[in-house]
């Protein structure tokens, strides 16, 4: 028994803003951003724009994929699923319901399970796993969708200079199918190992203050800034180093395998820095790193789904190919799959 | 290979507060709750309490009972978790970082991936059977902890004199094992055959409207009633007599099971009478359904685990039993669990 990816797709808002579009309202600049994160633009939703519109949009272009590959219709590969799983810290409603029930019922899938997981960045790749242990347990469960959406720039300090730039809007989205191939050994296909982690240590260094139980809005109450993402830089960066080394070498070393046996590594796109400090620091060449940052900034759980639709719907990915991802992000969590495409 | 609960766990704030307590601040009664709904009283939470205070001590109490089992200490027992999964619609953040991190960190679970799972008050059915999915595809997890941690009364509208009598805080906790007994057939045991499902077609009758990425609040914007449950009573009412009746009637027939083989139906404690509802219709006698709300009243992701760790506390389920979990709630979700005790 495997769990192959039979499609993905993607979706970002079309309102495209630049470096020089954010410069022109806030004393910040291209060159900076550039230089210090690897951005130059960001997909940046309209008001009336929730997690569920991206999702859904991308949710679509995944399973019209897997319709092709299993030449039925969209609509009975919606009516196939057995599971939609949301990954994201941006949910269209605090606590219930779910993004992903919103979701199930746009698409139709009426025989889904439906379920959001809260992993911060790292979410994408908690999905997965889950996605696959809920597959593999119960042998009625046979397809199953993953998301990622966000709208970060609705939980963004616009009054924060050095962070408001980091941050874009975007959903990416796997179809998972469960097949008769091997998950181990000769001929092995789909996500055969991950590692899933968390250093809760580090829970006030990446945080949404407001809106929760912990620090609830108050009647008569005035909102000052509206509840936001508040990121200790420096501390979230050494982390997110070590964090992309060691789930790199760990899972390397699980299966016996070199950085040569990759295809890509897929990692959280939330800064070029980080990225080329830690293929600095595991001496991996930086081209075996996918990024597309430089488009669509920091979209937390939606970036790893949307870099593989990317490098899937370009041909990029042959048949047999290895990737890994890996992640890091609020919790703090961190962790990674590998997956033969 | 099975995955058995090793350990059960509730908490509750001390503040109890009667039917009478609420009527003497509001227009109510005794009379009308209890005939309305069973419920004689609740426990809430003081301003200084979130979610994840309430699932530690839960959590610490199920840790104490699994360590004991396994003859370490609770300290040997936190190290030895590989997940913990927090099922919360009233997280501590909004987004992240995640409570179930927050725990972990306060645990020293270092060891352990953390993740919050929203799926409303069906949260910790769909809990129990993503951490046995995920112990079950990697021979490296053996252990988890799931949490249902839950402050409704920050989320209750007090102006709603219908709606606020119905809400308690709570928190109950399982540690899951993977052993060697069997899953299937002849001395299987732990969780056995889960079902989870959703109807997101009614995912407006139960809401709390504002503060995600739908209807974020806005800078300057004055606070009038803070984020609450919104529910639309009869529609979620009729949603839940049926998804029990069809929850309990699917897995008996799944496993080719009656009635008389459960020692226990542990449902959702959201209303004695959905429960007498579902139970003359599928003619199953009331006793066979455990119920608690006369005490907690509704703890949304809660209930459960807090019924079945009095069930366990005070011996009324012996090795071997067979029961029934089955919930309901916003998303619309819904589901159940059949475990060999």
């Amino acid at each position: 028994m495997a769990i192959e990816i039979t499609g993905t797709g993607k979706a970002v808002p079309p309102n495209r803003v630049t470096n020089d579009d954010l410069a022109a309202k806030m004393d910040t600049s291209d060159e900076w951003i550039r230089s210090h994160t690897g951005i130059a633009a960001r997909h940046i939703a309209d008001e009336s724009t929730a997690a569920s519109d991206l999702g859904l949009e991308a949710a679509k272009n995944a399973l019209s994929m897997a319709a092709a590959a299993w030449k039925i219709s969209p609509e009975e590969a919606i009516l196939s699923l057995d599971l939609i799983i949301v990954t994201t810290a941006t949910p269209d409603h605090l606590g219930c319901p779910s993004t992903a029930c919103i979701i199930q019922d746009k698409l139709g899938a009426r025989q889904a399970a439906a379920m959001d997981i809260v992993a911060g960045c790292t979410g994408f790749i908690y999905g997965l796993e889950t996605a696959a242990g809920l597959l593999d347990i119960n042998p009625n469960r046979k397809r199953a969708l993953v998301i990622g959406a966000e709208i970060l720039t609705k939980v963004t300090d616009w009054t924060d200079r050095g962070s408001c730039v980091l941050f874009g809007d975007g959903a990416g989205a796997f179809v998972l199918e469960k097949t008769q191939a091997p998950m181990a050994g000769v001929g092995k296909r789909g996500i055969f190992r991950s590692i899933l982690a968390a250093d809760g240590s580090g829970a006030a260094d990446l945080t949404i203050e407001r809106g929760g139980t912990r620090n609830p809005y108050k009647t008569g109450e005035i909102v000052d800034v509206p509840p936001h993402l508040d990121m200790n830089g420096q501390a979230v960066y050494q982390f997110a180093v070590k964090a992309i080394t060691d789930t790199i070498d760990r899972l390397l070393k699980l299966e016996g395998l070199g950085v040569e046996d990759l295809a890509y590594i897929v990692p959280h796109q939330a800064n070029a820095r980080i990225v080329q400090a830690a293929a600095k620091r595991l001496r991996i060449p930086e081209e075996k790193f996918f990024l597309n940052i430089e488009e669509y900034a920091n979209t937390s759980s939606a970036s790893i789904p949307i870099a593989c639709d990317e490098l899937n719907r370009s041909g990029r990915l042959k048949k047999g190919d290895i990737i890994m991802t890996v992640g890091f992000g609020a919790g703090l969590t961190y962790g990674g799959n590998l997956i033969v495409w």
